[in-house]
């Protein structure tokens, strides 16, 4: 059988159970849920040998530390990850939510309802806790998943969702509403973008090579991709509050997306902030790269180049630039920025209003740090992503950004003049 | 210059416009329509010049009736495209609303605010007057517009869109808020869907020849296509309200997506609801196909093939099939409707209920026709279209659906831990 007719097979059936789990009551769901926390916590022995596959495989690649370290899971990782899908099963159920009501004038009566999208595919890379968690939430969201994670988790990954199809079965639903895609060919991300038909939605969780291979999808894309986040400390800032949110949003986390990437600084405060903020930085290890009037007050900072206004480091480097006014950084931010989190710091409430009306990203802040761009600091109990679309969802996401809607009408026989 | 490079320099400035006009006032954009409602009225004999080229081509090309008739402006219609624009500048503006707002426990006020979406392009056939009501649509909502109309409507669409441009020109705002594309040469349409980095949503309204052109189209699809529409006459139904509304849903405007195009009639009432709703829809000048058992009853209607149930007929051709259950019905609705818009008529609430949480349809009626699936008899105070996409907006639309949201974030210093 050729890959392609083995995945369409594949998407045939996951479509099949998407219309099953769909119509799901939530106690069926919640209960799919505990079932499978129960058995990540039975299943560890089982779990980590299939894991050791994996990270027999990264050595003898000799792959880097970090990719090892987030390819590797333990007893609290496993722990981490049945705990996880159990709060998942404590959250409300978004299906079947009524989102406005109205009656029409002739009498009839409009109810908008939240409804699952249907079959989601989640390609992934090589941290295999995302099998389960992601599965988790499309589940919980009445949506069927396809997975397909990287090579490198392949035995991981083919571990944790079996458990997943498990307990599905053992709970009485469709073990095809969570399929995953065991044949690594790179090909299989290929096709399932070619079955719109059968796929509605891709949530991809990657970098460039994915974005890349995903061009020209004939599946809606609902990205998760990186971003290029600024911090602007204006000329009415609190300089101490200035220094510890501009830390927090490098340092906190350097190698995720809502990490500052830029500091935009205003002529008016740098000689006072920047000096004892590049020493801070520079005890906690960060490479300053700055323009011209930054490295006149910071002498040891390296030059910045154009390249650095728009480079994600996603590591412990920094690029500075001291700017002449508010409008020059909202500027500079729409040319340079990726629209995901910016920030200002500033007392001057009617800056703080204008940088929060004109600057265009999915999270606009005032006084804080742009690491909390995420579902669970934004209250929404569940880390299901953050999106870089503009459209349906953008910034984090909830349960409620896994489903869609329909509208249920109920009339006495009325009819259109 | 080539045709790439002049559409990609149309794409710069609209792009710089939108920017403009996602910050302008309500009452500048107010202001602009007022006066494009203005300057329509002053330039009929203009409008109708333009128009009369468009209708000798469509003569010498020796076109259908029903396509004249579609490309045809006169006085009437005029007036009737000058009033939409009133009626869209008298709509409150949807950019700025807040869609929700909370505090978290560690004090952040996170507020979840409706923005434009950006730079959207509509691309369209004959009806000259969408030139105008889509331009006017997407500029209240905050959006530049870049308008592709079909090539029959040239002329007329040129000197539509150039008053849509000189009225924001006359109220201080950018005309490449409106940027209309005169070249009719087909590439253009491939050349928009290239360019996701100027452009952040395609709103195709036409057949199936504008679906296959826009296949792997990297900026995001908003279709307007049309539908495969269905009412089911329940067991339980009252027979004098179902051929009311089975009447209104064929006969009232057949060409339209949310016409009925498949009748699904439980046995237990056939005998005795077919023979007059039959009688009926020969009178209005329908054509009935039927499968076997439809036939017994109804003589004189022609065999359905398998092919009749997954047609859109958009005409006076009505298919009839007999089903033995709800269940029967709703499966075959899923198999083979558009998910669109599907009526029940039943007096049995379980069965209401099951048919409205079963049934996956943008819109799900119970005693209703089908062709309230529209923006202005939902309410939405303005025809934006009716979506076919499951994501971002689904069914009818309103303003709303032509806007993003963004949350903007007020803190007093906080960090994440």
């Amino acid at each position: 059988m050729s890959l392609e007719s083995e995945i369409v097979a594949m998407l045939s059936s996951a479509r099949a159970a998407a219309r099953k789990i769909a119509l799901a009551s939530t106690e069926q769901k919640n209960a799919a849920l505990m079932t499978l926390a129960a058995m990540l916590r039975k299943s560890r022995t089982a779990i980590l040998t299939a894991n050791r596959i994996d990270l027999e495989r990264a050595h003898h690649d000799r792959r880097a530390g970090a990719f090892v370290e987030r390819l590797t899971l333990n007893d609290d990782r496993i722990e981490a990850i049945a705990r996880g899908v159990g709060e998942v099963a404590a959250l409300p159920d978004p299906v079947g939510a009524t989102i406005d009501a109205w009656e029409r004038p002739n009498g009839l009566r409009i109810e908008k309802r939240r409804v699952p999208i249907g079959l989601i595919a989640i390609i992934y890379e090589s941290r295999p806790n995302v099998t389960v968690d992601a599965a988790a939430l499309c589940l919980k969201a009445g949506n069927a998943v396809v997975l397909r994670g990287g090579k490198e988790a392949l035995a991981s990954n083919a571990c944790l969702a079996g458990l997943v199809a498990s307990a599905l079965k053992e709970s009485g639903l469709d073990p095809a509403a969570a399929t995953f895609i065991d044949n690594p060919d790179r090909e299989a991300v290929q096709i399932l973008k070619r079955h719109p038909e059968a796929i509605d939605l891709i949530i991809p969780r990657g970098g460039v090579a994915l974005k890349a291979a995903l061009e020209g999808s004939a599946v809606p894309l609902m990205p998760h991709f990186d971003g290029i986040c600024h911090t602007y400390v204006d000329a009415a800032a609190d300089l101490r509050m200035a220094e510890e949110i501009c830390f927090n949003a490098k340092c906190s986390r350097p190698s995720v997306c809502n990490a500052m990437e830029t500091l935009l600084v205003h002529r008016a405060v740098a000689p006072k902030f920047l000096p004892a903020f590049a020493a801070r930085m520079k005890k906690a290890g960060v490479e300053l790269r700055g323009d011209e009037r930054v490295r006149e007050i910071v002498r040891d900072a390296r030059p910045a180049t154009p390249a650095d206004w728009d480079t994600e480091y996603l590591d412990l480097i920094l690029s500075i630039k001291i700017v002449d006014s508010l409008d020059e950084a909202i500027a500079f931010i729409e040319r340079h920025g990726s629209h995901l989190a910016d920030a200002i710091v500033t007392g001057d409430a009617a800056a703080a209003a204008r940088f929060q009306h004109e600057v265009d990203s999915a999270t606009v802040y005032v006084n804080a740090s742009t690491r909390f761009t995420d579902g669970f600091e934004f209250g929404f109990g569940a880390e299901t992503g953050i999106s870089s679309n503009r459209l349906h969802a953008r910034g984090p996401m909830g349960l409620a950004e896994l489903t869609t809607y329909k509208y249920v009408i109920k009339g006495s026989g009325q009819v259109r003049g």
